[in-house]
């Protein structure tokens, strides 16, 4: 345990006098200043309020904050590339997160870390916090339990559940990659992909490049390519050998990667500058690792045309903070009942749309601070919603 | 259901438009205006945070804002004086409750408003949800299953747990009485005190009297006076039989009150002008039943010494926020394990003393907005800690 003095030496970094005492609070938006102001805001005038709502339970979306607060919940399993470091240790990630849904979007975020990784017991945690909140964000929940912890909350709730490191990382890579098909002069479905990585993002991000029509993809994890009758696979792998992979590549990612059109890289893993360089004429090459990519930018850009990472310091920085508050401000101006994959689709494509006519090589997707992305994208998802029949005003 | 014209006449009530949206909000407390903010208080700089914090749990209380903040915690069951709204029209009084918490004593605090009502259940869904709090306000929730869930979560957490209906209330009580009896000039020993109303805030002020050393007490629920005996008491009934009613009271409560030197009305019944009449000379009557004190304060005053209610528009208010926000506030403040019934204590002694000279029959507690109530409330439970040995800094 470090004692005072490496104490001291943490703020060093400024990373820590900054995070001091947190990042977030809760303050009050009526005035308190007298017996008058109380007497409305608490009792005897909040009774009233609860005796309404307690006859017309739509009316807790009017006159409660509940309308447009979001539960940042994590069980600390999976944080950033740290894996599981439990709950407490995940609070400076989920309060980060809420402080980026209020900047980007106006959404109220409240960090929850919870104690405890079994998959009912999240399920029912959450399932007993829902009456609080206009939304669910899940973060930082490995694989393979985050996806049956999202499924059976979707199932179960009648707010939006929306797994970040999933969805989140799908539409921005969606929004990329459409770019850098349109730049290269390829629709996507003429496009052949692999993905390494087939945990939360990995396999959301192939999902959402099925439904979008990308022409082929193929899967990788650790023992390499995700192939129908691999032994050991689990069960969201076996349905992506099934949906996937038409080519039958049963070696390594490299091998794979030949003749591809584009690489998504989301596995910590390296990839060698050969098997860029042997690559399709015209490569895009998303290498979304942090902090380290799968392989320098700069090597990725002798060969690919078009190169991602997940970093600020380099062109085309993949962040999820251009999806989630704009993707939940959407779905809360409308009181969606859910996010559907078409609201997801919806929100890749405006995120896409924003880079209009200044596409270029070094810029196939919008900076995080470019403020036309939220409400561009909130738009679209709130339109989507109405189209998929799920707003609710 | 209201139609929207009946909504528009819900906001003749001001109550109601200062409740639209909500009262509180979530915001950042640092800046986010660029790209070296957002790597410093997101990706890459909060790994470092999250990784220091991981290495030695006890950073969380300086590095995240979890050292601020309470989570109030209510299922619905018995909110105000409406009994059983459920979970969701309960979020009015819980959003209420932490805006008085920032506003009177700085403390963030987050309003969990939870679907089960299973003394399993909320004890295991607080408990998950601990790591990302420093203390939880349990906030109307029924007796007698409120007792059990706190005194479950006080065994099984190392936060403070505190039952507000039972302990706010408790602490006021006792601040007020001992000024009542100041100015009246007996010691608490030498009084006789009935209470009507075994809930979760009469057994609390039961327990906090006779921890003070009041001379004797007997408790009456609305089958009549509490003796050891009586036939279907539940556990928490039992024990006070055991603990109070030294004069084996039997009858009604007006009965018991006969020659008494206190009443202590928190049950919503009435009492009658002739039993008032009947106490001892120099009566204390605290009539604390909202909206309706059990009789009227003017004709209490006509036979009683000191009168007090739960209104804000009669003299002597009996207002849990003159505790909550202190008690929290200074446990906060030095981090600690528990609120022990000392620290109880401690904060009604502090509260009393802040009348101080300004003794008189009317002015027995201070008012709500006397601003030195929350910095003495909260020095007092802090030193107490210290004293308990749960304070941890």
């Amino acid at each position: 345990m470090p004692d005072s003095s490496s104490a001291r030496n943490l703020d060093l970094d400024p990373a820590f006098p900054l995070h001091r005492g947190g990042k977030i609070e809760v303050r009050s938006t009526v005035p308190v200043r007298d017996a008058d102001d109380l007497a409305l805001a608490y009792t005897p005038g909040v009774a009233r309020v609860c005796s309404a709502i307690a006859e017309n339970p739509a009316l807790a979306h009017d006159y409660t904050w509940v309308s447009n607060v979001v539960a940042v919940v994590t069980d600390g399993t999976a944080v950033l590339g740290l894996g599981d470091i439990g709950p407490s240790a995940a609070m400076p990630v989920m309060e980060g997160k809420a402080l980026l849904f209020k900047e980007f979007a106006g959404v109220d975020a409240v960090p929850l870390c919870l104690d405890c990784t079994d998959v009912d017991a999240l399920v029912e945690t959450v399932a007993r916090l829902a009456p609080s909140f206009g939304g669910v964000n899940l973060e930082d929940i490995s694989a393979p339990r985050c996806f049956e912890v999202e499924a059976r909350l979707r199932e179960r709730l009648d707010i939006p559940v929306f797994h970040d490191d999933q969805h989140g990382t799908a539409i921005v890579v969606l929004a990329a990659l459409r770019n850098a098909a349109r730049l290269t002069g390829r629709p996507l479905g003429d496009l052949r992909a692999v993905v390494a990585g087939a945990g939360a993002s990995g396999v959301a991000v192939t999902r959402i490049l099925l439904e979008a029509g990308i022409g082929d993809i193929a899967v990788s994890d650790s023992k390499g390519m995700i192939y129908e009758g691999r032994e050991g696979l689990n069960g969201v792998k076996q349905a992506l050998a099934r949906d996937t992979n038409r080519a039958r590549h049963t070696g390594s990612t490299e091998e794979a990667l030949e003749g591809a059109d584009v690489f998504v890289g989301l596995s910590g893993s390296t990839l060698s500058e050969t098997a860029v360089a042997a690559m399709a004429p015209g490569a895009i090459v998303f290498a979304l690792s942090n902090p380290t990519p799968e392989i320098h930018p700069e090597v990725a850009a002798k060969y690919a045309e078009v190169v991602a990472t997940g970093r600020s310091d380099f062109p085309n920085q993949i962040n999820n903070v251009l999806a989630f508050p704009g993707v939940f401000r959407g779905a809360l101006d409308v009181r969606a009942a859910a996010i559907t994959e078409n609201m997801k689709v919806a929100a890749a494509d405006a995120l896409a749309a924003v880079v209009g006519d200044d596409l270029s090589a070094t810029y196939v997707i919008p900076s995080p601070f470019d403020d036309r992305v939220a409400p561009a994208v909130s738009a679209a998802v709130a339109a989507q919603a109405r189209a998929d029949g799920v707003a609710r005003i």
